[in-house]
């Protein structure tokens, strides 16, 4: 129950937020959560009322997870310097990174944000081809610093030159081309030849292809048939390159493999990761192949004052640690899958469900007014979002008429905890629906 | 003394560090250091050996403040999460940082790098004026990503279309007018206007001017007279605005003031703050007035996934506390006096000394093999800072041909300090003259 006392204070915060952090930023829900405690997937608010987290990706292994904690604190405590001096646990963490990657993979730059890997794989990519092209999904995100902005068409707002083409993501449940149809993957990749054409015409050569490999706000596709393997093998032909944004996908989300990339049978030129690699720490990085990073070298140079320092370092090596202690990714395929099985069932009783998707930990719910035509219910998913934070249970939406349900929890859920998701939603369905 | 034992570990590493990480970064001193610890001022390497540290400013309270570890220790074991949900600390930083700035700049957006804190007030910058011309200094560094690489001519490999607008940074000692000549400031603010009139040529409306407050990487000038004052007058007077970029001067270092640009008599419309914010944790910021980020926040949102969580601030709010307590500011201005005065005597005594100039704990030495032609002695800067290094005190150079030994060591430097560095100093150049 919420007491005049919490009311009082969330009124108070968020008067001091207007003023102080001003109107460009964003609070989740209608009546936004003021937390004040994180443990597993477990957030608390000042009432010591709990929310099962089941949206967050950054706390990977679980909120404040000790082991992290700890490398954080002894690291902060003993040094904190930057990769103009050698260290080891930099070095160390490359070892893992690069072991965890095709072989050809073999060279890792860090930064602090996936912005920043983004950016820095953009540079790498345009002196390698010489090109300034760039392939990007309808609804991509791919940061918010000025380049990458552009390469993130979910901003409606940001103006885009013709050097940045647009491709559907490939959607076979409402998108262009829909399951069932003859060579799905070929029809979605024959736009990457228009999108190809289009800079041709413009007389801008192509630098890349850059694609979250479970294509998060696009609307979250797994079922892509041989999409991607296509699309990356023309815009190799066209002499550009294939960069993989695994800040979503990455660090075994997916479970049954470690890399989004590897789902769809493609080795990445660039991969960039993020978000989950810190576990909340701002921590990011690059891979890319010795090839192209000499060709970077030639001219370039590259430093980032925090990116590789040894404390960030260690609270990517604690999350490595965890992620094999506790066997996260076995975790994230088998509570995966009993999520799902248990969405498929709420398909039958809740006919606002049409579509079921996605791998591992991150699943997508599609909320639809009408199963026939499809037609987004966008309303009734963010009422079915705030219904569930009113019983506890912390989600958000994603896609471009914001309809679907995006289930990302970190990788420490249990099969109780994905029961009590399903207990949770199946109430929130009915409520909203009735 | 180098064991063989270190050799062989250093070799090792630079071997691993070359293979992991690839060529695009570099190392500092012909003989790379690898550091285990830190405290204070002081840095260790494996074998114990100590080093004063005169070149970081990032552990702007001194390495591993056990009061700073603790903060961020302790928020991490207990939370952290985003800005979209309500939080006291982002507002607890975003109040004191706006507190320490003049009463207009009273909004606060965070980041995590001085790279994204610039990407973003240039973001700002474009949409207030809706102009994309940029003028900078001829030598300046504003960061690592795409579009604020292009702002930093330092890096000479970085082509630039004719949207960015070089101007000479206001020298007096080696520059196009020196100290004597009347209206000095005047003079090197003309060239602004040349930056105005090249882009209007090219119909590119300006955007804004940003500035190092302290032309750190053009050289360290301090003895501006109203040049920057004159050229942010001309920059508004074309509809641009004036972005001070802190990330260097900030946070006290020049001892008399908290930030570079009042020691110029402006108030900026956006300022950029970065490295010593977190004393080594990755936090930015960008605080501008409400009317300019009114206008951004009509169409442009801004989230930053780790930028404002509850553990970087518990760090930032930390750092402020500490430099409050230990009196750092006062101690910059006083230590900062004391080394100024010293390095003063050493002009006497050597003649490669050709400048000594700067303020509070932000100090350039600049380097001349002759002091009427003033041609820089940068093989000998060169052979100083290694020289510095074998006897223990870590230094950097700075300027366009690498002959103005930076001196920018931890705030908590002192009196003692100053002197050890001045023996050192004394005796190297001794030495490398010899």
């Amino acid at each position: 129950m919420t007491t005049e006392k919490q009311n009082a204070k969330e009124h108070e915060l968020h008067d001091r937020r207007a003023r102080l952090l001003g109107p460009a930023y964003r609070l989740f829900y209608d009546r936004p959560l003021h937390l004040v405690r994180g443990e597993g997937v477990w957030l608390y608010d000042c009432e010591g009322r709990a929310y099962l987290d089941v949206y967050n990706n950054v706390p990977h292994v679980g909120h404040c997870h000790p082991h992290v904690v700890e490398a954080l604190a002894r690291q902060a405590a003993t040094l904190n310097t930057h990769t103009r001096y050698l260290h080891e646990t930099v070095l160390d963490l490359a070892e893992r990174l690069t072991a965890m990657l095709p072989r050809e993979l073999d060279t890792c730059m860090f930064a602090c944000t996936g912005s920043e890997a983004n950016e820095l794989a953009v540079r790498i990519a345009r002196s390698y081809t010489g090109g300034e092209g760039f392939i990007v999904t309808e609804h991509a995100y791919h940061g918010n610093t000025n380049t990458v902005v552009t390469l993130s068409p979910v901003h409606e707002y940001v103006a885009r030159d013709a050097s940045v083409q647009l491709v559907p993501a490939p959607d076979g449940y409402r998108g262009r081309y829909r399951f069932g149809t003859p060579d799905l993957g070929r029809q979605y990749a024959s736009h990457v030849d228009e999108a190809l054409n289009a800079l041709d015409q413009h007389g801008v050569k192509p630098a890349a292809l850059i694609v979250d490999t479970i294509f998060s706000s696009d609307g979250i596709y797994t079922e892509t048939a041989d999409y991607l393997r296509l699309a990356v093998d023309k815009v190799r032909s066209a002499g550009g390159v294939f960069i993989a944004d695994e800040v979503q996908p990455g660090f075994g989300r997916t479970g049954e493999r470690m890399w989004g990339f590897e789902r769809h049978g493609v080795v990445p030129d660039i991969v960039t990761m993020g978000k989950p690699m810190g576990n909340g720490h701002p921590l990011s990085a690059v891979v890319t192949t010795r090839a192209i990073i000499e060709k970077f070298a030639e001219r370039a140079r590259y430093f980032n004052t925090f990116g590789g320092n040894p404390v960030s370092c260690a609270a990517g090596l604690a999350v490595l640690e965890v992620m094999e202690s506790e066997k996260l990714q076995d975790n994230a395929r088998n509570v995966g899958a009993h999520l799902k099985q248990k969405l498929e069932l709420q398909l039958s009783k809740h006919e606002i469900i049409g579509d079921v998707r996605g791998q591992g930990l991150y699943i997508g719910l599609e909320l639809v007014s009408d199963r026939k035509t499809r037609e987004p219910a966008s309303r009734e998913a963010s009422a079915v979002v705030n219904g569930l934070r009113d019983r506890g249970v912390l989600t958000g939406t994603t896609g471009r008429d914001g309809n679907v349900l995006k289930l990302r929890p970190p990788l420490v859920f249990s099969t109780e905890n994905a029961d009590q998701l399903i207990d949770a939603l199946d109430a929130t369905l009915c409520d909203v629906l009735s």
